[in-house]
């Protein structure tokens, strides 16, 4: 058995060990296959296991996913979150992130937050301020919904989509590879996809444009070092696993006018083609023929993957809370 | 007993059979017999129908009978409903509404969709593009909560007030007509109105200004004729019920300018006298002095109206989901 | 035993007897002992006071303390409360607010109001016309989330956390200390303030610059007249209890440009030291080191006070529907 996760936060899945996180996602696929009348018979009957809890749940940006995936998951676990939008908190505008921390945690049983990184300094990003405040300040459990660094909850969806899809992560061939894209985007998804992907034991290889490396500190602190090519073909080459997905280049962090010639020279970073027999991931949302071609999302298993992130979520708030 | 009605979807009220919609209707009945306590005993108890189920709610704009009445009626029978904000969701925007409908297929039970009419081309607002589109790609069922051609849980409202007042909708003189208002409005409301009362067997005539008819391919399609007159005093005389709305013109369509001159020349279409004993009915909001003077609506079903709303929807959820 | 409050609204902590306040706050007292385990058993169990029962609750403004308090307080008492954005109402544009009372009266078990000063005209602000409006059409209780003269709910929590850390009310040595902040505030905070501790029979000093003083109307109506100083520091003096809030001036009503002259010249009435052992209170959100130092807010009882906003407000819900 692994240590009991009562009490503790998820800002990153370094927080866990392998052992922790498989805990976890054995919780998720468990709570999967429920069917809806057990459900239905557990929170109506009393025995839901977050009966009377309360999630708070900041956005400093609108999402559609992990909004209802959060509230459907604290509903279905007998629970309630309340939806704070970006205008009803204004992080550090109307008061200190101390305060609304503190104030929060008498209120409510978790925090979950979602934070965006604020583009222009690469080295206050790399801080991940924001999460990180709510982490030292508060006095209940605080869940990433995405920070400037970190998107431990789609990670964990995608580990437990590739499981279902390969019956295991160990050894699996997985290709993260870099994506063009019209803008600039964080790199959460990708930095959580590699950290979880090397901690469960897969085979990892990140392709992407010499200009686009993922953080040296963070691919230097994976388990299993992966390899990196700069070929969209050699990337693909072999992969069980397929995850596209782009991220701005640190080289020109914070000067987008400039990173965006060097970006719209690699439109042919397109992914428009996987092996065959290849599991073809994407967090969603998709620039349709931009980002990726229509041929590989109808092929793939991008609900599936969406739909995991319910069971993670109710899986992580029903160890933590 | 009519057809089983799991898993369907409500766009329109054409969508469902006399039958069905008497159905729907007598189950509308009993929730609103129900005392309070005794719905506290169910939802307490673990019997509540939806016990552990989510709908999700997605406004195009914002609302406030329709959003309350949906939410509350949800925690009334035991589930809860998440609510999507215009600015939350952006559909076609941020992603195409196909993704949006298949992700949330896979996090809740229900979809219901306010989407208003575009008002810019008459043939793209017949065509009902966002509920339609929902319909077609939505795993779970869709509930229209008004779209650019039918408000369907408002004509239920509407049948079931009328029911209450006169005891019978099938042989009911009703009277739709046309009313001032300085902004052009959308259809949904009386083409569901004609709808329902006419499919319910009631005896409808519909008297508007000549420029203001509504679609011929929905009237030509009523079950029973209703009686189409162009003065204000002939649409009233011996109505049992009257049903005063404002739209726009077909004619004028996306040219609201040229429109509004000629919808100025029709302020005296003010509802500002029923006959005696007549029942009359407004969807709300309403321009008091306006649209309705306040002597009628002072002596309205408007309330009752609106109250019906969160039964119909009750029932219409209990029996979908 | 008090009356039974059951279908009373709380406007003004001087709608209820210091007997009636009494018995809510024993309430609220309980309701915080019970234990997370006994209180996820009732609500899980079906036993909990408001199982199935709904609460609108609309804001003018948007708030972090009093949304989420009173969200997770309906969730915690079985029930569910309904957040009205600003966006989602505009009170009096779309509507009028009789038709919003009315028609939320048929959904919901009771309405939560936050309205704020429209700090043009005293006058005006002095008759608190919209949560008066609400309080005259509502059929259901109305409960004030702040208005323009009254935030009874804030008080509440206040006279909780005194007699938490005093053990008592009665004979309390209270000071209510003006204090600065760049922008002119409304009165509702204060107001309630020295309306609950003089009603629970404490011994009030109000201290602040002579343009600033209280409406002398509700000075003249408390139940024990407080003593008026102009000076900081004869306002501190002796003080248990000191309360430090800021409030515009009266004798500039309106005229804010001018009155910000009168204001800056008052800087020093920062709260930056408190006599020793003294509870400070104040209700959040501070501008830390402008209206109150640090040092004061360090060892104060800020939080607590925040927290009890959640006890008393269940309390207050669990009594009145």
């Amino acid at each position: 058995m692994p240590a009991d996760l009562k009490g503790r936060s998820f800002v990153s899945v370094r927080d866990f060990s392998a052992e922790e996180l498989w805990h976890v996602l054995k919780t998720a696929v468990a709570l999967k296959r429920r069917d809806a009348s057990s459900l239905a018979q557990q929170v109506g009957g009393g025995s839901a296991p977050l009966a009377g809890k309360t999630l708070a749940m900041l956005f400093q940006k609108p999402s559609l996913r992990t909004r209802v995936s959060f509230e459907a998951g604290m509903t279905q676990l007998g629970g309630h979150a309340i939806y704070l939008a970006p205008s009803d908190v204004k992080l550090g505008e109307r008061e200190t992130t101390e305060d609304v921390a503190q104030v929060l945690s008498r209120y409510v049983d978790a925090i979950a937050v979602r934070a965006f990184p604020g583009l222009k300094s690469y080295e206050e990003d790399m801080a991940d301020p924001v999460i990180e405040s709510f982490r030292k300040y508060s006095k209940v459990p605080v869940v990433n919904m995405e920070s400037a660094l970190w998107h431990p909850c789609q990670g964990m969806a995608d580990a437990m989509t590739i499981r279902e899809k390969l019956g295991k992560v160990q050894g699996a061939r997985v290709t993260l590879t870099w994506a063009y894209h019209p803008k600039a985007l964080p790199m959460a998804v990708p930095n959580s996809f590699a950290a979880i992907v090397s901690q469960l034991g897969a085979d990892l290889t990140i392709a992407h444009p010499p200009e686009f490396p993922l953080e040296k500190r963070f691919l230097d602190a994976l388990p299993r070092r992966p390899r990196i090519v700069h070929s969209k073909d050699q990337g693909l080459e072999g992969a069980q696993v397929v995850y596209a997905k782009s991220w701005g280049s640190p080289a020109f962090y914070g000067r987008w006018e400039e990173e965006k010639k060097v970006r719209d020279g690699y439109k042919s970073w397109i992914c428009d083609r996987v092996p065959d027999g290849a599991t073809f991931l994407h967090c969603l949302p998709v620039r349709r023929n931009v980002e990726v071609a229509d041929a590989v999302l109808d092929r793939s298993a991008i609900y599936d993957e969406a739909e995991n992130r319910l069971h993670v979520q109710k899986a992580i708030l029903s160890e933590l809370v």
